[in-house]
Order: structure tokens, then sequence, then C-alpha cells
């Protein structure tokens, strides 16, 4: 559909007279997620790979957990005030066994009923509705193939260059070979694409692979990887307390600043070989 | 309360030997904003300026709109398991001629009853929203100014170059002189604390006004500045195109790729000055 980038006129400053001139910026537009016909949440996304957005995101959220539970996706038609298929509304039908999911879902992960709230009680949350274990996946990672990934992940994003406005996230074996690739203007949707895409695939959980992003890694980026059953969490920027406390939990790896051929390793670091 | 980073262990890979050593890593932790006792929403914040958090979030999203709306604000304590407050559940008491929000409220922008949800319907729903233009501010901002912004706020961001892990906002006078900078692992929390200062201390709406982001230019950081009355968006990555439709909607100029004596203006050019 060729709605991942847009030109617009812009003017740049800088040399000694301004110049106007056509500028690539990615597409951001709002994309509903209904199930059974139900709103349930609304993210703004880059277009494309919706339906693995969607599956990703209802894999994070505990909705769904195996390719079977998503019967079908459909873009909803017709009902813009002109009549056409904005192609911003998806409809999912699950299987009809699983839960209806609560419409409240994006924030069922830290409903207290006390003034209790805190990282812990963040991290039982995601204990509880975690289906997959990951400490126990024998996975190891050369450091060299670690070392490796995010080269082959600029490599893949074509998009990046000519906008500098997408954050990436992909799917990796732990021989560094890059299994998927997705691109997003906001990180989570990245990897709920990426995820997404392996669900959909009949992967999940994704043992023995890793999970790459572009940036930094966030409690939703790890509560998001343990979800999918990733033992192997890699982020090219910083990682927050939270996210290390969630790797810690799960007994995931966590490593950070991966740039060249050093990093950070938070966590289960005997998964790293050198 | 030092809340904003914290040490954790970390292997550091890269030399000829692995070293362990103690890392700085940015808090991350729930923050839960309640209106009058009724939980509203939940952010993964950095704790500090939790305050200023919450109102620039009310602000953002259309609850309140001057500082006498906001008439206390106090953390909720006693009730974690172990009788400690977390000091991660604020409760906000507003002005009770206020209409009480709805708990829906973060999606109430994209609320839709068909099938046209797109970025239009969700510039509506801002302009719909927004109580202050800001395309009738006559401020002209040099462009020297503009550029010595990013340098300042980096100067002014004391916990980024140890953690590598925060997003910056702040709010700064056409002639470049910074008013508040604040720092968050997320960058709309960044965005909503410095606005919440400007509301708290009476300067919203912020007529004559720079809004600096560290990052890049989402719909959503476009859509809390207009609602804060802020004429000039300034952000040091790419913008998205949906927020280029914002700035271009509500009048504001809006500058990407701040770099050096470099930018792109997308909108409203003519308050930029050489």
């Amino acid at each position: 559909m060729g709605r991942t980038t847009t030109r617009r006129r812009v003017v740049r400053l800088g040399g000694p007279e301004p110049v106007e001139r056509p500028d690539t910026l990615v597409v951001e537009e709002p994309l509903e997620i209904r199930v059974g016909g139900r709103p349930l949440a609304v993210t703004m996304r880059t277009p494309g790979h919706d339906m693995e957005l969607a599956a990703g995101f209802l894999l994070s959220e505990g909705v769904v957990w195996d390719r079977g539970h998503v019967l079908s996706q459909r873009y909803c038609g017709g009902a813009a005030d002109d009549g056409r298929n904005t192609y911003n509304v998806l409809d999912v039908d699950l299987d009809p066994a699983l839960p209806v999911p609560d419409p409240s879902l994006e924030r069922s992960f830290y409903t207290t009923s006390s003034c209790g709230v805190c990282g812990k009680a963040s991290l039982d949350a995601v204990r509880t509705v975690a289906r997959w274990r990951v400490d126990d996946d024998p996975v190891r990672v050369d450091r060299a193939a670690l070392a490796g990934l995010p080269d082959a992940l600029r490599e893949a994003q074509r998009v990046f260059e000519r906008t500098g406005g997408l954050h990436a996230a992909a799917v990796a074996t732990a021989a560094g070979e890059l299994l998927v690739v997705r691109e997003d203007v906001g990180r989570h949707n990245a990897v709920d694409k990426a995820l997404g895409h392996a669900l959909l695939s009949g992967r999940v959980p994704l043992r023995g692979c890793v999970l790459l992003v572009s940036g930094r890694a966030s409690f939703e980026l790890a509560q998001k990887a343990w979800m999918a059953g990733v033992p192997v969490l890699a982020a090219v920027s910083a990682p927050s307390s939270l996210a290390v406390d969630v790797a810690v939990e799960a007994g995931m790896t966590l490593v950070g600043f991966l740039r060249g051929a050093s990093m950070n390793v938070y966590s289960r670091g005997d998964r790293v070989r050198a």
C-alpha cells in the first residue's frame, strides 16, 4: 500500500541560504484492534504488517499464545465518511474457547486494589500470566553472533535511512541469523510485529532465539519477550532497572549497549559464549 | 528520594577479559494516577517530579487547563503489603466544578463508532478538545537560539550521561533560555513533567515558548504541545507524518533534526528568524 513513508515539503536551514525541498517522513496512523467486533485498543503505528502487530499485541497481553487461537483477521471497511476503507481498523476473530479479553486490558497488568503498586507488583503480575518458562532454555549464544546483530539489523532496515524515524526489532537464531525484522514509529509496535510474526508462524514459544531491539530495553519490552518465551533479549541502548528485574525474575539473558564487539550482560551471562 | 538511578552488577564484554562491575541504571517504576480516589491511568516512569507528571498528563488529556484546577496532590500511603508507602500512587484532587474524567480517557481521543479511524479523525479529535490557539502566536525565534537548545539541554541533563537511558524535554523562551528541563525513561512522561511544571507555575498557555524534545516528534508529543498552547515544537530527531499534520492543523512551528546549526522546518517557518 506504500503507506510506510510519505513526502512533505520542508525548509532546510543550515547552509548560507534556506533550501526548500521534499523530505521523506515515516507514516504514523492509528490502528484500532478489535476482537470479535469489540474495540480493544488503539495504537499509533506505521502501517504495514498490521496483522502481525495485532497478533503480537494479543500475545504480549496474554490473550493468545498459540497460532491456532487466531482464526482470522480482516480490515473493517466501508464505514468511513466517504465509504473508503482506511485500513486502520482490524477485526480479529479468536478461538471461541478463549476468554473474552477485557477492554481495560492495557492496564490489566497493573490493576491494583491497594496503594501498593510498585515494580515488584508489576513483576508479580507478569509472572502470573506468563505461560512460558525461559529460565530452563539451554541455548548458548556466541559473543560474535551477538556482536553482528546490530549491523545485520541496520542492513535489513530499509526505511530508517530515509526517514531517521523508525525503531526496529528482530527475532534471530542463536547463530545470529535474522528470522524476521520489523520496523515501526513505536518501539513497542516493532516488537509486537516481530513477535506476532513468530506467533502466526507457529514459532512461539521462541525457545533458543534472540530478540533484538534497536533502542532501549524497558519493562514493557522485557515483558513482551517473556510472554513470547524468548530466552535472550539484546538492546542496542540502555536497559531500565525494571527491565533488568524482569530478566532476572524470568531467568532471561539481558544484553544492553550492544555496540560493535562490546556489550553489557545484566543477567544469565552463562548463555553468552566467548 | 534518590530513586532516579540505581546500581546493578553487570558483566562488561569487549576487552580481552570479561569485567564485572557496578553499572548505573535509570529507575523505571509504575505510577498510578488517581483522581478523587479513583484510578485513572498507570504509566511506567522514572520517579521524581511525579506531581508535575500527573498535572501534565491531565493537561494533555484535556482534564485540566489551569493551575487552579489542581487543588492538591498526595502520595497514597500505607496500603502496601508491608505498610510501606511505595510513592507510586498519586491521588489528585481537582476543582469539583470540573467534569469527572473517564477512566477510559487514554483512548478517548480515538473512540470511534465506525470503521473510519484515521489520522484525520485523530486530528479532528485533538482540535475539538484543544483550548488554546497557537496559530495566532506572534512569537519569532532566532535560528541561533534554536541551534543552542540541544546543547543547553544536554548540559542540563545530569542523569543521562550516567545511564544512557533517559529522554528529556524542556520548555524554553524564544531567546533560548531554558525554563524547565525534565527527564524520564518514557518520552511522553518527560514532556508531561515539563508541561506539568508550566501548568503548576501558572504559565499555561505557553505563549511565546518553545518545547524541546531530545528524540523524535510523534503525534502524541505534538498533541501535548498543542494542549499546552505551545507555538514552537523542536525535536532533535525526526518527526512522524502525523506530528507534521498536527503542527500544520494547529498553526504550530515544527522543527526537526535540530543538530548544530542545521534544522528542518516542517511548518510555520515564518516564526524562525535568520
